[in-house]
């Protein structure tokens, strides 16, 4: 069984975000007890990744981290003319990639304790993000 | 319904290239309407990523950024006996990812507007690349 | 057919780690001889890559390269009351990822020549980790 849903996402400001509960319910809504889902961001500036779900200061350094791997203004940027911003945020949305996927199991995303999902925001106004989710299994 | 195909690509320069329509075009012969697609790259020095699909200048900055952020001739490289831009090449590929994964619908990729499939060969004669394609749905 | 074990892997030491074996040994035991495998770490300071499988050379050089890469003891790190590997090791997950995928063929993963999968232990103590092996196909 094959089960698919678009979603659109309030607007986040730039930096590192959970939506695991958001995801959840779509998983739940779609009946499906065993299988796998994948979460697909529709944009090249923003990106999905799993990771600790706890210590907000984890999403802090992501964006800290994240800003020295990938710096605005470097002198060999062509494409500049969305601002500063704009190609590091395509940078980082492919290092960190464009979708999650994760096991489904009794019904719900089978994480570890520890993980949730990471709405990453690479824009300084990235406005409404819309999502895919396609969950599959029985 | 699971399809797969095996498909081989004609050798790329050195940097980012987009191989949507090809992607497409298998996806479409599957006669799948709805569900997911994954397309997997049968090397280790080459990438699959997703990101912006139209400005080439783009591609070119990405190709300078991982340059940056993976230099050839690190004194600590051990492995260099293939040449100088082998073992970078090996570290691309794993930070961009060997696959990419989007959801399938109305029988086409289910990608947003500025999204396309790139290929990123990171070897300065990469040769031929092979992608496995596999679609599942209904 | 949806094929879903969970296995827990002897503590590996920091560094990367081919898991190859294992992970087929899990998709024969599904008896699924055409379709895709998920490979999910459920943990945030470890991850799954694909890589070259031969050289042990390549798996030491991607451990000093993601070090620079993510070096400990940034000064703007928050998070770190868990040691100076943790904050590196988060980071070091999410860029390389929390899951592998790769068609499967004949029963076997499809995999390049050269390619294998990667554990990337990324604490200096990271201890028993578990995955979850998802197979869906025929």
């Amino acid at each position: 069984m094959i089960f698919q849903e678009e979603i659109s996402l309030t607007p986040f400001p730039r930096g590192f975000h959970l939506i695991t509960d958001l995801v959840t319910e779509v998983i739940q809504s779609s009946g499906i007890q065993t299988g796998t889902t994948q979460v697909f961001i529709l944009h090249t500036s923003a990106s999905l990744s799993i990771n600790e779900n706890t210590d907000p200061s984890v999403r802090l350094d992501f964006e800290s981290h994240l800003n020295e791997l990938v710096p605005e203004n470097q002198a060999y940027y062509q494409h500049n003319y969305e601002g500063s911003d704009d190609m590091p945020a395509h940078i980082k949305a492919s290092l960190l990639g464009t979708s999650v996927h994760f096991p489904v199991f009794s019904g719900r995303p089978r994480l570890g304790t520890w993980q949730g999902i990471y709405l990453g925001e690479h824009r300084n106004d990235g406005g409404v993000r819309k999502l895919v989710i396609t969950v599959n299994g029985a």
